[in-house]
Order: structure tokens, then C-alpha cells, then sequence
């Protein structure tokens, strides 16, 4: 018997729940997991206690909660997209990326990524289904020291103009749609083509739709394209740059957006210049540049 | 453009993060929805920032919410088991039911109710598939006011003696099983046959019990017979009793018990009395009284 037999201790009340539950851990082994359980019991009875839930609103809670779970597929994640949406996922990413001054920010993978996507030349189109304006991105990968990072990784990934992403569209989109690996050169330098990004809703028909209607927010993200840009003995980062002349910039659904992430595409009406980049005219050019910060390991 | 497009509203940091998410319902027309979102991203921010999660414990965390959903079906509920052993479900339960002293204390339903039991006559046995030792139940529905409540409805459900109910066996325990409803008499007494219930463990192989075990805590209920009360003119009372000689009393692995709902079952070796009651020799009694309080709308 793990606990006195008196009635104090003994039955659950709003004035002891949270430390009688806790009480019940005194056996457990793992000090991590002993100190997140803490802090989320202590938090959740706490947010129980102000909410006062009635019993109809705690189920309407238990069958949000499943429900969110159950619409989660290979290719649908609606738990991270709650996560997104609630602010989570940015905060864990500013716990875990504080860069220094200089290198670039990080914000979140979002629940699209595919890892495994086709390795492509510099210069190659990963726009397979030919919609939307052209575009071509190029930039360089450097440390924080200004240096070029030869043969560093750009795995990138983005929607399509009708603003959904390939595994949102099976059968209807290419497979690997706007998705492609690239390698920097030796000078760091990489370009590609591809299809100037477009705002979009992230998927409103779950509970996390529900949940922003409630809230009275919409589910648009600007237009962006994501990055994991990583290198041997550098941190890898996990990006996205943002169109200044996207709507929603202000009201990123995810709050995937910070100053210096957003950057400005030039358009272009220039038949030639089109023709030998391989671009249908008009087009646009745009720079994105990455700084990345040596691995805590390597003595540099 | 909701925000003002300076660097201090529009990047979310570890600073302003709740205070960034919160502003995004300004136009939420529900001021009920409005208060329970605040106080859940205010305590979940607070929450993330004491355990500063690493990216890994953070996707450990979706994976096990995304699959505490996807363990649920029509006879399985790994959210409600998930409230229960982390003490919520008992809290809220202790916030909607401040019973005045002397009316039966209330607790969880669990997750292994079922509505439809089939109605049953006074002294029936509920125990069909023949196992474990034979109990006679017996008592009174009154009000506060000591006075009968004539056909007080009592829905009854328990596990068999292998520490299942009957959704959890099917096609091995008899349909309804262990469960039924029966109707108080113009006395308010009621009595029906059952099996003496047994300790037994809540499901071990999901979410929760991996939970559980990286907490140190066992999985394990002490014996008990559920039951929701009710007539009309009264609050209805969900309630178990549980047997004093049972293991686990102090350590309910979903804090169920109360003091005033542990009582004594009595043995019994007389086969004569054992004949009359219907019942195989040696056997149980047990006497369980219910005190229901006028509905808030009543008069009297």
C-alpha cells in the first residue's frame, strides 16, 4: 500500500489532486521523465481548475483529443499541426535554436516534409506540374564566418499554385511535386528552378480547422518555401523564406514567421533572359542565402 | 494585416510566446470558447518552457498523443483511460459534484460503460457466465430526506471474475454480461445476484500503460460494481462501491476511491440460506445504499 489510509490522502479533491497524483510517482526511475510529468500534471490540473469543465465539455475535450489522433495518416499529421497552430512548435524551436547573431533563424519543419526526395542537378525544375510563375532561386550556404560551404545539402520542399503539396494531392499532382535535393558547388553557390510560392490554407477540415474557426482565426500560411539546409560539422537547420508581398504575413496560422526570414522576389518581363534560364516569361528571381553555425563537436 | 509588422509581435519568442498566440483571438465570438483556450495555451507555454523539450521529446510526445487517439474504437477509450490515471477525470468529477454531506459520493464512469444494459427483475443474476464467488447486493435509494425514492433506476456494470467486462471479451464472455438495470421498488429497496468483484488491471498494453510504467505506478483497480443512479426529480450519481479487503485500495490506478464508498462484503459457508437465495454455497452479501440529492429545479 503506497499511501496512508486516512481520507486526507486518500481521496482525490480539488485541493490535492495534482500532488496526489504526483505522490504516485515516487517509484519511477527516470529523473527526465519524472520532471516533464511534473510540470505537465502540475499545469494540467491547474488549467482544469480555472476552466471548471463541465463533464459535457471535458468529453467534448476526450473526443477532440481522439479525433485528432484518428485523422492522422502516413501523409497527415494533424497532432504536429495542432502543435503549429497552438504556438508549440515554434517555442520548442526557439528553445532549441538560439543561433548567434548572423546565422539564420530556424522555424518549423511543418507536417509535409517527406524525407527521400530526388537528388537534383543546380539548375534543375522541380516544378513537375508546370503551374504557377517561374522562378528562380539561388543564394549561397556560408558559415557564420563568411566562408563558402562546399557541397552543402538544400533539401526543399513547397505547395504547388493551387496551394497543397504532393502527398495532399496522390494522383492528382506528380509524385515528388516541388521537392528536390540539391548540392551547393564549391563555392557554395546553388541555384534551382522552381514556382514562386503562393499563400494557403493548412487542412481546415479537422480539428484543428474547427479549432481556429472557434477561435476566429483563419488557417492561411504566406507564401514560402521550406529548407533543411545541413552540412558535415555544421548544425543542420530546418527554414522557410517568406514573399514580403504575401498576404498573411502578419497572421501566420503557425507563427512560422520572424523578420528576417522574409525576403523579396523581383519579377521579371524578360523574354531573353526567360529563355536562358529556361523559364517561361514572366518570371521571377529571388536570393536566399544561408548562414549556418558550426556543430557544438567541431573545434573551428 | 492583424499585428503590427515590427519584430517584436511578429517573431514568436520564448518571451512572448503565449501573449503572441493569445492576441490571434481577438476576434473569437465565444467568450467561453475565448477563456478555456487562454487558460489551456497559457499553462501548456508555461508548461513547455520548464521542460524545454528537445526537438526529439517533442516528436516523442506527438507520436504518443497521435497514437493514445488511434488506440480508441467503439469498446476502447485510451483518452478517457489517459484522464483518469493522470487524476483528471476525478477532478472534474470533484468540481461538478459537490455533493451536500450525507448523499453518495460520485466518481468516475470509466471507460467501460455501456449504455442499453438490458433491464433486468429484482434478484437477478447478472453473472452469466457462472464465474467467481457469488454476491448478493442489496439496499435502498432514498433521498437526503431519508424518504424511499420509489423505482430509482440503478445501471450496473462490473468486471467478471478474470478481471474483464464483457466489451473486452467478446465472442469469450456472454453478451451484457455482468451488466443490467434494475428498478428500486415503491420502498426504494433493490437486490439483485452478481460475482464478488475481483481487482483487476485497466488495458496495459497502450499509451497508458507505457505511461504508467515509466512512472513506476502498476496498472491495477481495486475490486468494485459501478453504478449510475438515478430518478426523476434527482441528480443521477455515477459511484462505484469498493470492497475494504481488496489490494489496490490506496492505490487506484485512476484515484477512484472516496472513504465513504469502500464497504464490507460479508462471507458466507450456509448452504441452506445460500439454497433460498438462489445462489451456489459458499457466497457473499453486500448492502449498498444510495443518497441522491433533488435536482436544482425541483421544489422540495
Amino acid at each position: 500500500m503506497e499511501t496512508a489510509r486516512d481520507g486526507q490522502t486518500l481521496n482525490l479533491t480539488q485541493e490535492n489532486s495534482a500532488a496526489v497524483v504526483l505522490a504516485r510517482m515516487n517509484n519511477c526511475s527516470d529523473p527526465r521523465f519524472r520532471q516533464i510529468m511534473t510540470s505537465i500534471v502540475t499545469h494540467l490540473h491547474a488549467a482544469v481548475k480555472e476552466i471548471r469543465p463541465t463533464q459535457e465539455e471535458w468529453f467534448d475535450a476526450i473526443q477532440f483529443l481522439t479525433r485528432t489522433g484518428q485523422l492522422c495518416t502516413d501523409t497527415r499529421q494533424e497532432w504536429i499541426l495542432l502543435s503549429d497552430v497552438l504556438g508549440v512548435s515554434m517555442l520548442v524551436d526557439a528553445i532549441n535554436h538560439q543561433k548567434p547573431s548572423g546565422a539564420t533563424e530556424t522555424t518549423v519543419l511543418g507536417p509535409f516534409y517527406v524525407s527521400g526526395a530526388p537528388e537534383r542537378a543546380l539548375g534543375e525544375n522541380i516544378c513537375l506540374d508546370g503551374k504557377g510563375m517561374p522562378v528562380v532561386v539561388s543564394g549561397r550556404v556560408t558559415g557564420i564566418d563568411g566562408r563558402p560551404i562546399a557541397g552543402a545539402a538544400l533539401d526543399v520542399w513547397m505547395t504547388n499554385e493551387d496551394g497543397f503539396y504532393d502527398v495532399q494531392q496522390p494522383g492528382i499532382q506528380p509524385n515528388m511535386n516541388l521537392r528536390g535535393l540539391f548540392h551547393a558547388g564549391d563555392d557554395g553557390r546553388y541555384w534551382f528552378r522552381a514556382a514562386k510560392p503562393r499563400f494557403y490554407p493548412i487542412p481546415g477540415d479537422g480539428t484543428v480547422g474547427s479549432l481556429l474557426e472557434r477561435s476566429g482565426r483563419h488557417n492561411f500560411r504566406p507564401g514560402h518555401l521550406h529548407f533543411i539546409v545541413s552540412a558535415p560539422g555544421y548544425e543542420s537547420i530546418t527554414t522557410h523564406y517568406f514573399d514580403r508581398k504575401s498576404p498573411y504575413l502578419d497572421s501566420d496560422a503557425v507563427f512560422g514567421v520572424k523578420e528576417t526570414l522574409i525576403i523579396d522576389f523581383e519579377d521579371h518581363n524578360d523574354p531573353k533572359r526567360a529563355a536562358t534560364l529556361g523559364v517561361d516569361n514572366p518570371f521571377a528571381t529571388v536570393t536566399m542565402n544561408f548562414v549556418l553555425v558550426p556543430s557544438p563537436s567541431q573545434t573551428r
